[in-house]
């Protein structure tokens, strides 16, 4: 998702310079007019604003934190944008090292897949040195088509978690609805364009609704993936007890899922947590 | 609700006729053009199609089977239909009437309220006599933006259910994030613009989120209402032995909402049911 | 089960008239003393108080309310006890009927089985005329081992209700612990000894434990009845708004079983439900 | 409760030495024949089989593998039995510090509180080295009415957790029930009394259930620790994807009551998390 977010500012006319640990996937950005910089801290020297976008957090911190990594380059005056979708912990871990250099630092997870990436359409949910988000604003906007500034370190990834918990339970409801509609002899598919009409309607059930009707679930964001974000949302408001009997329902149904075998089906085929067969015999 | 609709009829240039057991009401549509006539029955003898908008049960199959009721005035090659929100034992019931006269029936409750009333934005999800769903597809497109056909008899009232069952879910679920997120110091605010900008918006949350916020729950749709509606949804599920464990969880929280005495405050008012506080001293 | 109960009447000395509508039935008890009359109304004529015991509403009220029904043999100084467990409506009906006789009426609904019966070891819930109550109290006395006085009729089917509802729970929870005893390596028949042995131990879990480990289900309480009654229970609890969360998602568990086609098994094999497999292909 | 156990033993007439951090609590065990030591160090060098019975993990390690801790003394052909509740990772880095010495380890958690421990009535969850178990197995007898061998280490603490999810739940069904009896116009110390008597019966229930009708809650076990073993048990049976839709709905009735301030109190106070009242005003 990095090279299409570059490609945007590159085609915006910033001055980009960047770097993978494939040099060969950087070609296209570098014929468009990036420079390229051998090591992220060769990037860090030489620009005022670092984004790291990494698939997971190790990656994540050796690119921060590593032998060669950005904070080497860092110090005061420049800043540190990780828009990685990390935990809380290893947020917070990369956060100290940036600021140790005298850098700021800003986390700022991203809500959007490729096409919202490539379509400068995606959503920052930034938390950090508040001076950071106000310098890194027009390029977030180059980028994507909205921005949050949600406080503390820490505070994105949190986000990120409380939305993920109402979706997980949002698609366990509508599968509920599809599954209960054709027991009762409506066709699903219909029931699928009638709430894509009304005040409940949304992009995910337009998007899923289809396929789901045919059994059918390619995976955009795996089961387990979702699974994983109640549990940890489940925790999260454990943690302030705050009771969530949707959410801790909604759980049982995913973990469900999981034991049919479907953890890396896209998590849409929570719906089959629901369709009971006659299968037992005595 | 019937006036607005009648009223896009006339201004699309129908022959339309009218009746209200308080004949003011019907003054605007007469200025407008429509004619008069002194009961149902009348209505029914001198149109060959009938639309009846009834507030409850009782009046609908008053109006349709009473004394000087519409059945009286029907005959075969005449049409009622239905568009009043009744349960489908009333809807089976008039349909009875209706068709001992040789004319046909259709149900048709409506999706949406009284601006897409006006607006001629309404949804139908019409079900019984097939021929005649075709003889008013063109009368039921001036009144609405969309038209489903259903079937039999009584799949209006359960397509309604169905969709009113997820409804009441997701709002249930919105709710948790709502709660969840000021409890970890975020603020619910920021989340409700955030789900705006993603997979998961739906109108209803951008509608009812920033009041929600505020604990305020100026009533569009009854909590009562709600609560009954995942009853009988739940009662629906039951015939068929359709387990539905997050509607049974969502059930049980608009349950507690009713306890804490918000049954005629806006079915919003579910998320004050998570809202639990230090109350008990020993 | 009338049969042992009127055993341990005549073993008592106490004088014991009975009606079967299959005579040969009576034989038994005949050859233990008993007198015969050919009619619910002759016995109740010649008897000052009169027991029903019938398997289901229909039969209750045909007894009591029909042509040679009791009712016609009762009147002003006699008593009417139904021991069957029926509906709170159905009993309601019948106490007019007795009533309306000058006669007195109590329903008494029985907890335990034919070994109980047997054993006179069964539990009274009664709830009617407290007169009569005292009246029969030696009686129940000797066919029962404690008996409970709960007011108006009606209060005896509440209180059955909600004594299975709890077991409903109960029996789903202890099948979770043997399936995850199971799932994290423990022996669940190890499980069933050492709850046995402490302050969570129940006879239940004593008599079904052993079986359910080897997924054996013996119908004794069938797995439909239990669900109906977890169902009649929510309605009860949803007629005064009070939350019974575990009881709901407990419904859901009996109801995934009825799927999986356990209705005439043991209530037990709720178990089952939990037992999720592999089984999705794509 | 070390100190029950330990007069048991010395009136069997083992042969005891004891020591404690506080001398003087010794003194009673002292008076009546048992020998001393100044440190766990020396009682593991003077003893074949020592027993620990240790109030937190912190404590059980201290005394086990501390400066000087019970290890030091420890040896071939030794044994050292924890008594104490601790987790299954402090368990195992326990067994690893004194299978080091070459010396036999085994976990036994034990199930009762003070009174049983007098009486000798507690039950011991055993797991670790088996030939350590047929050893202690005759003072085990002593201290308690049963014991239960479960293999591994790590594995006693998992039957606790599993047998401490199924009370949980039991007593929020419980609570239920009571709640759901008086809202009726039962007397919910009748539904105590009927339940006391039938196939459901606990001991506990007979315990707790006469001061839970009078809203008292004396605490024998804290509601917040029972509701901390909810959340175990549902991060073990998470572990291995095992749906427990009753202990997660348990759980979330006990976070309720924590939010009602309730954490200090027994947890059977989890029924007044469901005593909702009118609390609201707009």
């Amino acid at each position: 998702m990095g090279s299409p977010m570059a490609q945007n500012l590159i085609k915006a006319g910033r001055d980009v310079t960047v770097w993978n640990r494939t040099k060969s996937k950087c070609e296209p950005l570098i014929s468009m007019g990036a420079k390229y910089k051998s090591s992220p801290e060769e990037v860090a020297a030489s620009c005022g604003v670092t984004f790291a976008m990494l698939a997971d957090p190790e990656s994540a911190m050796d690119v921060a934190c590593g032998k060669y990594g950005a904070a080497k380059g860092m110090g005061p005056g420049k800043g540190y944008v990780d828009v990685s979708t990390v935990d809380g912990e290893t947020s917070k871990l990369i956060c100290e090292h940036i600021r140790a250099t005298g850098a700021h630092f800003l986390e700022a997870p991203v809500s959007g897949s490729k096409k919202p990436a490539e379509d400068g359409q995606l959503i920052f949910l930034t938390a950090g040195d508040n001076v950071l988000y106000e310098t890194v604003a027009p390029l977030l906007d180059i980028m994507g088509k909205s921005r949050f500034y949600l406080g503390e370190v820490g505070n994105g990834a949190a986000m990120k978690l409380v939305v993920n918990m109402v979706m997980g339970s949002m698609m366990a409801s509508f599968s509920e609805g599809l599954v209960l509609s054709e027991k009762v002899g409506l066709d699903p598919s219909v029931l699928v364009e009638v709430i894509s009409q009304g005040a409940i309607s949304a992009p995910m059930y337009a998007m899923k609704g289809p396929s789901m009707v045919k059994s059918l679930y390619p995976t955009a964001f795996p089961l387990k993936h979702q699974q994983k974000d109640l549990r940890l949302a489940l925790g999260l408001a454990e943690s302030v007890s705050q009771p969530t009997p949707i959410a801790a329902a909604t759980n049982e149904l995913y973990k469900v899922a999981k034991s049919h075998g479907l953890s890396d089906q896209d998590f849409s085929a929570v719906i089959e947590a629901l369709k009971v067969k006659l299968q037992h015999q005595t």
